[in-house]
C-alpha cells in the first residue's frame, strides 16, 4: 500500500463496525424500497417520496442547507445538500442519481425488485447497482467522518439527480439555474462499472446514445391474413426488412456517413485495452454465449467502449398471445438507440438517419421516426491533480491501480458537466460486469460497496491534502 | 328472376315482417355479448355459457334433440339439434361456428366489441359477420318455416362449433366420434364472403395453413445496451434477420421447395378471375393503399385466392413503453402463418422450414420453432345436385348468378369434412369484403344478413326439390 499521511485520521475503523454495516443495509433496503422508476407516469409519486426520504437521510448524517429542488419543465426534483466548513480547502461535488430502470421483463426476476434480498455477499434489487447503492457509498464516506470527527476534510456538496435514466432531459436547463448553488473544483461521480472483482477503474471516456422510435404503418387498420395474406405487404414484415438493413453483413451501421466523425483508437490506446481489459474469450465466458458480433476489426472490449454501436432495445405488433390470431398487423413499433463515441454528434447522426429510413421504407409503407433524447460522447482529461487524488486512494484500499478506461455507457450528466461546469470529474464506479444493472436481477456486491466507502472516504483526504 | 314451383309455399313474408326482424336483432345481440373467444383461456366460461344460450335458442325456435356436445380432449363444445319429420326427402348438415376472434387492439374499436351497435345499415360487433351473424341466417330459415308451416321442406342437421378460431384442433377426434350423428346428404356453410354488395359467391377453393411461433434467443438474460451494444448479436435484430430472410425480393416465400407442390391456375381460371373477381385498382382503393405487394406474375386476387402465402401476425421483445430502456434483450418472439393451397401439405411444409430456420440463424443465436396448428387446403367438386340447388337459390333471391370463386382463408373443417363426411359441401357465405374480420370494428351489413335468410329459405326448398 503507498502510506498516506491523513490515514490516521480517517473514519475508517467505525465504517467496518458490524453494528454499522448491518444499520447501513436497513438504510439501504429503505432507499430500494421506493419504485422510483423516472420513465413511468405511474411512478411519479414514488419519485417525490425517494426524494423526500434522501433529503431526511441527508440531514441524519450531518449534512446542511438541504433542499429538494424541482425540476426544470416539471421534471423530477433533485437533492441538494452540502457541508462547507472547511474553508481554504477544495470543494467536491458528488454526484448520484436515485432513479431507477423500468424492471420489466417482471417474471425473469428471482427475488422482488423493489425489496432488496441478500443471498451469499450480494444484495439483489432494482437500483442496488446502478445508481442507489453507488451513491450510498458517497452518503456514509461523509457519515463516517461526521459520526467521529463532526467534520469533513474538504467542503462537500451532493447532488442526486431524478431523471438520469430518462437521458437527464431537463439537464441543461437546472445546470443553468443551479451554476451557483453547484460551483465546484472537482466533481465525483459513482455510476460506472470495476474492469471485475478486486480490479478498480477509472472511466475516462463515454459513449454518448441517441434513443429513436420507429413506427412502421401499412393498412389503415389489422386485415384477415387469411383474406390478404400474400398481396399486401405486411407492415411487421417491412418492420423486419427496415432494422435488417440498418447494419450490412459486417456488422457494421449501414447508415451512410455514420463513421464520418469517428476517431479511431490510437495504438497505445489499443495496447493498454489488450493488456488490462477484458479479453475476447472472457467477456463471452461472462455472457454465456459461443460467439461474439459486431464491427470486424476490432476486439469485442473496443466495440463495446471505443466504437459507435446500434441496438435494438424493443419491437412490437400484432398478436403474440396464446394460441394464433389470423392478422396482417396495422403497424409495428420499434425502439432503438445507438452508442456514439467522439466526435459523433448526436443531431448529425439523426440528420443521417431519417433519410436512411426513407430510403429503405417499402413502398405501400409508411415509416415515423421519432427522436425521443440523445447525449454526446464525453473523453476526460485525465491529468488532473483530483485523478491523481483518486488513483492513491484507489491504491491505498485495493492495493493496486485503477486501470483507465472508456465506458460503453452513457451518463448524460457527465458531458454536460463537462461543458458547464469545466472542472475536473472523476469517475471512480463501484459496480462490478455481472451486476446486471438494467436487466432482472441488478444485484450490488457487499464487500465491494464497503470497500466502495473506504476508497471515497481516503479519496476525500487526499484530495484536501 | 328464375321462377320456381315451391316459392308459393315459403314463409319469405314471415321473414320480412319488421316485427321478426327487430326481434331477431335483440337476439343477435343476445348472441354477440358473449365474448366468446376460443384463443383466450379466461373466456372459457363464456363460451360455455354461449353455448347454453344457443341450445336454449335451438329448442325456442323448434329444433329437436338438442345437445351441448363436450369437445374431444376437453376442447369447447358444440352444439347440435336436428329436425328429420321428412321422410324421403335429402339430410342437410348446416354448420356455423360461435366461437370468435380475441378484439385486440381494443383501443381501435369505435364500439364495445361485444355490444353490438347498429350504425346506418350494419351491425358492428366481434362476431357480426364471422360467424355468429351467419349462424343466425341459418337459425332463422329453419325459424321461418317452423313458425308458419311447423315443418321444413326437407330433413335438417345443426352443429355449431366452439373452437373455429383456434383451428379446429379438436375436429378429427370429434368427426370420428360424432359419425353417425353428423351422416347426411350435403352440407350447407355460410362463413365466407360475397364478392361485393348484392354479388353472392360460391366458395370451392380454400387455402390451408400451418400456424407458427419462433422464438428466438440470444443471453442468458437482458444485458445493458451501453455496456455491450456493438459486441452481442441481439436477438431482436437476429429476429428481424431471420424475418427478412423468409422472403426473396421478389415477394416469393424464399424456403428451399415451398412452391414444389403448388398447382398452377389453369388458364381458364385465370381468366374467371380476371372478369368476375376484384381488380387490382379496386382491391388498394378498398384497402386504402398506394400500392400492392407479393409474388410477381400473379395479380393480387390470385395473390390472395390462389398461391401460397407467409404471413408475420406478431412480433414482441425487449421494452416498447414509454421513454427509452437500454437493453439489449435476451430474446424475441414472432408468430407467423402460412396459407397454403392445393396440393402443399401442412405438415411437409413444416419439415421444409425447419431447416431453413436453423440455416438462418445468426451463431450465438439460438431459435426455436413451435407449430402450433395446421390445416390442408381443399378445393370441392362443384357439380353436384346441392350446388345447383344453391346457384337456383341465389339467382331468385339476387337476380344474379353467383360466382365461383376460391378464397385466401382458411375453413379447416371444410377439408375435413370433405374428407370424413365424403358429402357435397356448399360453402355459401353472406359476410361483404369490408366486414373486417378478425380485425377492430367487424360488421354485418343488415340487408345482406336479411337476403340472405331468404337465399338460405329458397336453399333448403330447392334443394328438397
Amino acid at each position: 500500500m503507498v502510506p498516506s499521511l491523513a490515514t490516521t485520521a480517517l473514519p475508517l475503523h467505525y465504517c467496518s463496525q458490524s453494528k454499522q454495516r448491518s444499520r447501513w443495509l436497513s438504510q439501504l433496503t429503505e432507499l430500494i424500497a421506493f419504485p422510483s422508476i423516472s420513465a413511468l407516469p405511474q411512478h411519479c409519486r414514488d419519485i417525490t417520496f425517494c426524494a423526500q426520504w434522501l433529503a431526511r437521510h441527508l440531514a441524519e448524517i450531518g449534512l446542511e442547507h438541504i433542499q429538494v429542488l424541482p425540476g426544470p419543465k416539471g421534471g423530477h426534483p433533485s437533492v441538494y445538500a452540502d457541508w462547507l466548513q472547511a474553508p481554504g480547502k477544495p470543494t467536491l461535488l458528488l454526484y448520484g442519481h436515485y432513479d431507477v430502470q423500468p424492471v420489466d421483463p417482471l417474471k425473469e426476476w428471482r427475488t422482488p425488485p423493489f425489496k432488496a434480498t441478500i443471498i451469499g455477499e450480494n444484495l439483489f434489487a432494482r437500483g442496488a447497482s446502478d445508481d442507489k447503492g453507488q451513491l450510498f457509498i458517497h452518503l456514509k464516506a461523509i457519515e463516517s467522518y461526521l459520526r467521529t470527527s463532526g467534520s469533513l476534510p474538504l467542503n462537500i456538496k451532493i447532488w442526486l439527480e431524478g431523471e438520469e435514466e430518462i437521458g437527464s432531459p431537463n439537464l441543461s436547463a437546472f445546470l443553468n439555474r443551479e451554476a451557483k448553488r453547484l460551483q465546484t473544483d472537482a466533481v465525483l461521480v459513482s455510476d460506472t462499472e470495476m474492469l471485475g472483482p478486486n480490479r478498480p477503474s477509472i472511466i475516462y471516456g463515454l459513449r454518448g446514445n441517441l434513443n429513436c422510435e420507429l413506427e412502421v404503418s401499412g393498412p389503415r387498420h389489422d386485415l384477415h391474413s387469411g383474406r390478404y395474406g400474400g398481396a399486401v405487404h405486411n407492415p411487421l414484415q417491412a418492420l423486419s426488412e427496415i432494422i435488417a438493413r440498418l447494419h450490412d453483413h459486417k456488422g457494421r451501421v449501414a447508415i451512410p456517413g455514420f463513421y464520418g466523425r469517428v476517431r479511431e483508437l490510437e495504438p497505445a490506446q489499443r495496447q493498454e485495452i489488450r493488456c488490462s481489459c477484458a479479453r475476447h474469450q472472457q467477456i463471452l465466458t461472462d455472457l454465456d454465449l459461443p460467439a461474439g458480433w459486431g464491427e470486424a476489426g476490432y476486439s469485442l472490449f473496443e466495440r463495446m467502449t471505443s466504437r459507435p454501436a446500434l441496438t435494438i432495445n424493443g419491437l412490437a405488433g400484432g398478436y403474440t398471445g396464446p394460441g394464433a390470431k389470423s392478422v396482417i398487423p396495422s403497424r409495428g413499433l420499434a425502439h432503438f438507440s445507438f452508442r456514439l463515441v467522439p466526435d459523433q454528434e448526436p443531431t448529425e447522426i439523426a440528420q443521417l438517419l431519417r433519410p436512411h429510413i426513407a430510403a429503405i421504407t417499402p413502398p405501400a409503407i409508411r415509416s415515423r421516426l421519432k427522436i425521443t433524447g440523445g447525449s454526446r460522447p464525453v473523453l476526460l482529461p485525465i491529468r488532473s491533480s483530483v485523478m491523481q487524488a483518486a488513483v492513491r486512494a484507489v491504491q491505498q484500499t485495493w492495493a493496486v491501480s485503477p486501470v483507465f478506461t472508456r465506458s460503453g455507457g452513457t451518463i448524460p450528466l457527465v458531458e454536460q458537466l463537462h461543458r458547464h461546469l469545466r472542472v475536473p470529474i472523476v469517475l471512480l464506479g463501484f459496480g462490478l460486469p455481472n451486476d446486471d444493472i438494467h436487466a432482472p436481477n441488478e444485484k450490488m456486491n457487499l464487500p465491494t460497496l464497503f470497500r466502495g466507502i473506504e476508497t471515497v472516504i481516503r479519496f476525500m483526504a487526499e484530495y484536501a491534502t
